[in-house]
């Protein structure tokens, strides 16, 4: 039994601190006092708190052996800064917009063990692809997944478990892609494909700027991609609504207010495009490495299909997300993982005795990975 | 050489003036100098005027033969009845919302020829209604018709000659049909067909509510319907806007401003949906018949193809529309059409000896309509 403090009580946060405190001695910090009382039903100690406070954060982790990042992605540079400047070792899925590599640098002078990025993309398929990484030479690395409702809905076929504003950030960003060993950077929403699987059948995968880490760490791999999956019909109205100006971010006249596109869409989405408390959700992601292993060329396909879990009432995606980044908290507090600095996860994923327990703990909560290998 | 006022200035307006100005005294009023302007120009007399004031209608048509009506929709009935009332023969393309049946016992009273709806659709293809109905016992009528800019572009594939919030009402208004002799409710932009046309190609015609009068008028008629046309690709995100909320007249909070999301939507579509000032477009109709004529089945079907007149800057939307519009004013100015009260231009083409004179206006002008006859 160890000391956690998970910071951030939101549904991945949340999660992360029932699943701790099943083993541990968990205490849970947000500004959210009805979140903060939810967990406090289960017995999880809660501090209500301003977590954009170094001083605030510095108090409640003070005597915790192993800090879970869960603030909100704005946040979570600075706070990870304070939380290493502490001395601790911490799990992080705040899903920061900043380079944390940026910290190994400052982990390594406090001697800490930090690991960023750990949810299900970034994250899960970082490991399984460092996992490999050790014993093959890989040449192409592709990641498609997505979070879905469970029942699709005309017009979008989509709804997201956090604010549309977020997730057009996401559609309107460039996808950064490594193609013969260059970097290439294509529009949003591009090269719609469709791919069956075998669970939800026929989705579309499009470009997303999902790689991240990925970029720096496997400069060897001249082929990697990540692609997003919606339902088919999404992508294209997403494409519609763009080319014609519904994400735009340059306030026009509404009949004498000023009001930018990008806000008007999202407030008419945020009714559609809001998952119901108990609506099932389910997470689906497809990795296929390609490569050459001893004198073989093979291709290995992970495929996982998670869905909301009724029982305790916990979706699919804070499942996926926030088991791996408590698993990896497992990891680092029994010293299976102790690099010391900032790792990314593809990072843990490479480190002797990882991966099967890694994979493991998924397993054990009904997280379950299937893999095949075939020669090519 | 009559006397005639033009009441409206606008895009159609002015074209009707300059039309009828080759052979008449022409006085065109409105409130918009700038469009007055361009009028004097080309010698036409010019009068700013606010024509909802019935008073300042009555001074400017004292001494007129005849009068234009091209005011905008919502003030359309008012004027007509001020018209009327004055003792006036009236064309009419206000295309108001009201039944201007509903004034025809009045025009009787004044001994007054009024003939309302005269434009293109609704207009010509009800004069081609008319005309065959005298001779043949029809059974199925359809009018496909559409206003298009002669470039496509994603995502919209269209623009208008007019606000996007008055298409936009186009496309929420349910469209009402005549089916084996009952009339019967469709959703707006249901059931999407493409049809070939020699000139564009294929293009998508979907229900809309343009009957109008026909309904009333040709109650022997068991099969009737409009459908409107757009190039392929429009409807399907139309639909798609209008079920996700896009077109929805319910304020929603935007970053704390109240918004009609159909407000923010006209705003943010009206640039792309603007036809530059010289920009060609095109209106393209196809008008079918079918019944029984003499002993035999047959089908009669009507196209015509237009396009925006460089020569002139006139656009086809106000060619096909004016034209049709100064072409029956003509004909009660010389006595062809004398039918005291309000009638619709279905009934002005079944009256003898308008119809080759209508089309043979039209041809002038450039405005071919082919037909073809076929024995079924």
């Amino acid at each position: 039994m160890s000391r956690i403090t998970v910071l951030g009580a939101g549904m991945v946060g949340s999660a992360m601190a029932r699943d701790l405190a099943a083993r541990h001695e968990v205490t849970s910090a947000d500004r959210d006092a009805r979140a903060l009382a939810r967990l406090a039903e289960a017995g999880i100690t809660t501090r209500e708190a301003d977590l954009s406070d170094a001083s605030v954060v510095r108090a409640l982790v003070a005597d915790a052996d192993i800090v879970v990042n869960a603030v909100p992605g704005f946040m979570g540079f600075s706070t990870l800064k304070t939380l290493i400047e502490a001395g601790k070792d911490v799990s992080d899925i705040s899903f920061m917009a900043e380079d944390f590599l940026e910290l190994d640098g400052l982990a390594r002078q406090h001697g800490v063990t930090v690991v960023c990025d750990i949810g299900v993309a970034p994250g899960t398929d970082n490991v399984i692809f460092g996992h490999h990484d050790v014993s093959m030479k890989v040449e192409r690395f592709e990641c498609l997944v997505g979070g879905l409702p469970q029942r699709r809905h005309y017009p979008f076929e989509y709804k997201a478990p956090f604010s549309p504003i977020d997730v057009i950030e996401e559609y309107t960003r460039p996808a950064r892609f490594v193609e013969g060993g260059r970097v290439v950077t294509r529009p949003a929403l591009s090269e719609p494909e469709y791919v069956d699987f075998p669970t939800v059948g026929t989705l579309e995968a499009f470009n997303s700027d999902g790689l991240r880490s990925l970029i720096q760490t496997m400069p060897h791999v001249p082929d990697m991609k990540e692609k997003t999956l919606r339902y088919p019909g999404h992508i294209a109205l997403m494409n519609a609504l763009s080319a014609g100006g519904f994400f735009s971010t340059t306030p026009i006249d509404v009949r004498g207010q000023q009001v930018r596109p990008l806000d008007a869409t999202a407030a008419i989405l945020i009714d559609a495009w809001k998952l119901a408390p108990d609506e099932p959700e389910l997470t689906v992601m497809r990795v296929t490495l390609e490569g050459t292993e001893g004198d073989a060329r093979v291709r290995y396909v992970y495929d996982v299909h998670d869905v909301f879990d009724e029982a305790t009432q916990t979706s699919s995606m804070a499942r996926t997300t926030g088991y791996a980044c408590t698993a990896v908290a497992e990891l680092i507090l029994d010293g299976t993982f102790d690099v010391k600095g900032v790792s990314a996860p593809e990072i843990v994923g490479r480190h002797p005795g990882v991966f099967d327990r890694f994979m493991a703990y998924l397993a054990e909560r009904g997280i379950r990975y299937t893999s095949t290998r075939t020669v090519l």
